[in-house]
C-alpha cells in the first residue's frame, strides 16, 4: 500500500500583487510578487497514490467532485506523474479552512498543499524552493504559500529562475491583518481571465511592471525596517494600480462591491484620525486591512458600523507548509 | 446705463476626457477633449457692468452670493476687465437648469455663458473660437460648451492655440444620453484637485495622454461615421481609462459610489441582451448612457428596477451660446 502524506499550508495576501503572465504554460509571471503567510486561513491536503483506482478521486471539503471539476487538480498531478515516473491515479482529500466563499486566496494554500503532499506521496523528495516551482504549476499566488512570513516570488525567466523565498519569517514585530470578508457576489471575471485582457489591452501595463519593480524594492526595505506605514502605504497604492489595470482593459472591468468601497472609506476615515491602517484587495470584493495587533479593538469597532463581527476576521502572519506521513 | 447681456449656454459631456493640466495659469489641458453638448442642462447668465457698484455682485438662483463664494466668477470678470479696459464692478445673475447637486458639468455651462456675457456686456465682440478660449480661463470643460453638437477641444500649447471648434452640428442622427442622476454625495476630492494628483503621481499618466491622442482620432472617425456602437465603445474604455488614473494615483482616490456601480452593472447587462448602450463618468458618480433614441423605453425600464424615474433624464444633442441685449 502506498504511503500517505498530509500537508498544510497556509493562505498568503500579496502587498506587492502578481497581475499578468508572461507564460501561461509555466506559470511565469510578468513581475515579481510580495506577500505576506496569514496563520488563520489553511488548507490540508492528503495524498495517497494507488493503483486500485481507475482515476483520481478528489474529496473537496468530504464531497467528491466530479471529474469535471477535479480537472484542474488531475492535470497538476499529471505533472507530478511525469516527474516522479510514479503512474497511478490519486486519492486526494482536501479541506479548506477559510470562510465559505469568502475567496481568501483558497487556490494559493490549496495548490500549496497539493504540490507538498502529491510531489512526496509520489516519492519525491524536493526542497522547499523547488516546492515553491512545483506549486506555480498549480496556482501563481501558491508559490509563495509554501513559505511562511514575508515571502518574495521571484518572476524569474523559466522554470527553474521562477521560485520563492522568505523575506523574513518569523515576523517578530506587530503586524496582521483584519480580512473583511464580504457578500460573495459572482466574479465579474475569473483572475486568469482577468489579468490576460489586462496584459491584452491596457495601455498601462506596461507601466505597471515597471513600477511593481519600484514596489518590490521599497517594500523589502520596509519590512526590513519592519515600518507599517511604509509596509501599508506601498501596498496599499501598489492593490489600487492594480485595481486600476481592470478598469483600463477593453472592455473595462472591476471586482468592486458597494461593500467594498464601503469597507475602504471606512480606512480611509479611521487613518484620517490617526490609526495606522491600509487596505488591500485581490481578485474579488473583500479587503483586508493591513494593521498592527495594538489598533484591533478600534478599527473593528469602526467596521461594525457597517459589517457583523463574523465578517471581521484577525489574522497574524503565519507559518510555513508542514507535512506528515502515515 | 451699461447694457445688460443674457447668454444661453448648454452643459457638454466629454466623450474624450480631459484630465489633467498642463498649465494651471493658462489652463492648457495635456490632452485634447471630444464631447457632446445636451439641449437638457443649460445655464442663463446675464451680466451689466455698473460703476455705481462697489464691488461685484453675483446672484446664483436668486442668491446673492457671499464675495467669498463669487471669488472664481470675480476673478473671470477681472480677466475681462484687464482685456476690455472696463474697470466697473458688474452684476450678475445666473440660473442654473440643472437638477439641484446633479453635478452634471455645470461649471461648462456657467463659465461659457459668463464669458460670453461679460465680454459682451464689457463691449468686446469676440467671435466663438475666441470666445471658447476666454471660457477655457474659467472652466476647461466651458471651453466646449460655446458650441452645439460634437465638439473638439485642441489642446494646443497656448492661449491662442487651446480652443474648441465644432466637429458635427446639427447631429442628425439618433444618439442620446440618458442621465443617471445619483444621490449626491461630498466629493472626496475636486476634479481640480484630483487631476493635480494624479499628473503627479500616476505611473500611468504618459500612457494616458498618448491614449488619449488614438481615442481623438478613433472618436472623429466613429461621429463622421454616425456610429453609434463605435462612439460608445470608445468613450466607455476612455472614462474608465480616465477613472483608472485616479485609482492609481498616491494616495488613490476615486468618485464611485455603490449607485455608480449598480448603474454600470446595469447598463453592462443591458448590452449584454444586445441593447446598443454605453455609459460615460465624469468626476462624480452620476452615469451617463449613450443610447439610441428608440431604445429610450427599454433602457429607462430597466434601470428602474434600482432608480426613480426622475432620476433618469433624457438629453438630445443641444445647440451652441446664444446671446440678447437689453
Amino acid at each position: 500500500m502506498a504511503k500517505t502524506v498530509t500537508a498544510k499550508a497556509h493562505t498568503n495576501i500579496a502587498l506587492v500583487k502578481y497581475w499578468g503572465k508572461k507564460d501561461a504554460q509555466l506559470m511565469l509571471p510578468q513581475n515579481g510578487s510580495i506577500s505576506l503567510t496569514l496563520d488563520h486561513f489553511y488548507t490540508e491536503t492528503s495524498v495517497t497514490f494507488d493503483t486500485q483506482l481507475n482515476h483520481d478521486q478528489v474529496y473537496f471539503n468530504d464531497q467528491l467532485l466530479q471529474p469535471a471539476q477535479s480537472q484542474r487538480i488531475s492535470r497538476f498531478l499529471d505533472l507530478v506523474r511525469q516527474r516522479s515516473g510514479l503512474h497511478a491515479p490519486a486519492a486526494v482529500k482536501t479541506t479548506n479552512h477559510v470562510p465559505t466563499s469568502a475567496g481568501l486566496a483558497s487556490s494559493a494554500s490549496g495548490f500549496a498543499a497539493l504540490a507538498a503532499a502529491s510531489s512526496r506521496a509520489a516519492g519525491m523528495d524536493l526542497d522547499a524552493t523547488a516546492l515553491s516551482r512545483l506549486a506555480r504549476r498549480g496556482s501563481g499566488s501558491a508559490t509563495r504559500s509554501i513559505f511562511g512570513g514575508f515571502v518574495e516570488w521571484h518572476a524569474g525567466h523559466d522554470d527553474q529562475s521562477s521560485f520563492a523565498e522568505v523575506i523574513q519569517d518569523p515576523v517578530d514585530w506587530d503586524i496582521q491583518m483584519i480580512a473583511v470578508v464580504l457578500k460573495a457576489t459572482k466574479k465579474p471575471i475569473s483572475s486568469t481571465d482577468g489579468m490576460a485582457r489586462v496584459v491584452a489591452t491596457s495601455p498601462y501595463y506596461p507601466a505597471w511592471v515597471e513600477t511593481a519593480e519600484t514596489d518590490l524594492t521599497r517594500m523589502r526595505a520596509a519590512i526590513a525596517a519592519k515600518d507599517l506605514a511604509a509596509v501599508g502605504t506601498i501596498a496599499e497604492t501598489n492593490a489600487m494600480r492594480m485595481h486600476a489595470l481592470n478598469l483600463s482593459a477593453a472592455p473595462a472591468f472591476n471586482y468592486f462591491t458597494a461593500d467594498t468601497l464601503t469597507a475602504i472609506q471606512a480606512v480611509t476615515d479611521l487613518r484620517a484620525h490617526g490609526i495606522n491602517c491600509y487596505y488591500t484587495l485581490d481578485a474579488g470584493p473583500n479587503v483586508k486591512i493591513i494593521c498592527a495587533g495594538h489598533d484591533t479593538t478600534v478599527i473593528k469597532t469602526a467596521l461594525q458600523q457597517y459589517f457583523a463581527p463574523e465578517q471581521l476576521i484577525v489574522a497574524k502572519p503565519g507559518p510555513g507548509i508542514t507535512m506528515t506521513e502515515a
